[in-house]
């Protein structure tokens, strides 16, 4: 495939929140991103995830009504500017987009010694996630918007969507068509925060070691230059 | 972008372990790959992310020595036959893989009260994942392989990297140029578990709820069916 094809579909890809369109997703296109998720990496194989595809609109509600509580809560985190930036964005698109889904891991699959997981008992959630990445790009590709909406307790989600004991949900996401694709991430766009200097981020061999002009570094200032 | 070529990219994606080649891998490429890990969603755009690029052979060895300890605890979990195929599994290129990355978390990125993080403090990590998944798929667009090692502690990955207090490793990476690709997960190849069927994974509305004659159940037997 072509490389800056593929780096274009993933620099384009944004969380949506308030562009959604009524249009129905079509079944065919949304087994298609769903089959995209479940060919995520697994610990061990153990594809601990499942997806709940949310139409109904009375369901739909009720996590709207517990997203608005939870937004309250946190609203009062901030102060003064900071305040009333945040009073001004959207954050979510539960009753406008058409389809909504609770991406769960079930923390139980593949009984209880899974390859991989005995010394890192989250990397069954990490996998759930991955999933949910590909998911997310696999819409991008198809040119649908989807938002991941995390101002919600899991302890709610879980009675809401009837899931068992060894069962959490990891993501509550919004997909459907948009109107339009912001072209910077919409945090930035309105201005909440900035992308950090990649430069920043990489270490060399270990935490806080750097060196200007090694190869790898010249070459992540040129990389990110090119933004 | 074309739709087909995308899931063929996602598809072609596989956990490696046995198939590294000693070519070095090029810091532009190696940019550009983290470039693109950069670009994955993150809870209020915090980009907790930090990517600490591994390249000395003591530092693997100790890496490597550890993984050795837990491969044997690890081990211990199987019986039987199990067993015997578990200890026939390649599970790591550490040595023999020219990049090792460790990609970590920090837990105290964009300060204490992080927007979409109050309701769900380990989004943090989720979007530390999403990064992950993207350096995968931006590995495999270039032609390289990639496998996630766990069968590590994270205690002693903390140590070995020097990580801060509030820092997390979340993945230990292999990366290299490959002799080749498995065209289907290696576990599966070598008969440790299966593809679950992604119709048994898919729940209208809540946990639990499927019709057979849903448009969507109907697509997902298609789509799957293809693979």
């Amino acid at each position: 495939m072509n490389v800056e094809d593929f780096y274009r579909l993933l620099f384009s890809r944004r969380d949506v929140r308030g562009e959604y369109l009524p249009d129905p997703v079509c079944p065919e296109v949304l087994a298609r991103i769903l089959n995209a998720a479940h060919h995520a990496p697994s610990v061990g194989l153990s594809q601990p995830w499942n997806f709940i595809v949310v139409r109904e609109a009375s369901r739909r509600r009720a996590v709207y009504r517990e997203f608005t509580a939870c937004r309250e809560r946190e609203a009062a985190h901030f102060e003064g500017e900071q305040r009333q930036r945040y009073d001004r964005l959207r954050l979510e698109g539960i009753l406008t987009a058409p389809v909504n889904i609770c991406v769960t891991c079930d923390r139980s699959r593949a009984g209880p010694a899974v390859l991989g997981r005995t010394q890192q008992p989250d990397t069954d959630i990490y996998s759930t996630v991955c999933a949910i990445q590909n998911l997310w790009l696999a819409a991008r590709a198809e040119g649908l918007g989807l938002g991941w909406v995390s101002i919600l307790r899991t302890d709610v989600l879980k009675t809401l969507f009837a899931l068992p004991e060894s069962v959490e949900p990891i993501a509550y996401l919004c997909l459907g068509h948009v109107s339009d694709f912001y072209s910077r991430p919409e945090l930035e766009v309105r201005g909440w925060r900035n992308r950090l200097p990649l430069e920043s981020l990489v270490w060399l061999d270990q935490w806080g070691e750097t060196s200007a002009e090694d190869p790898l570094l010249v070459s992540v200032r040129r990389v990110s230059a090119l933004d």
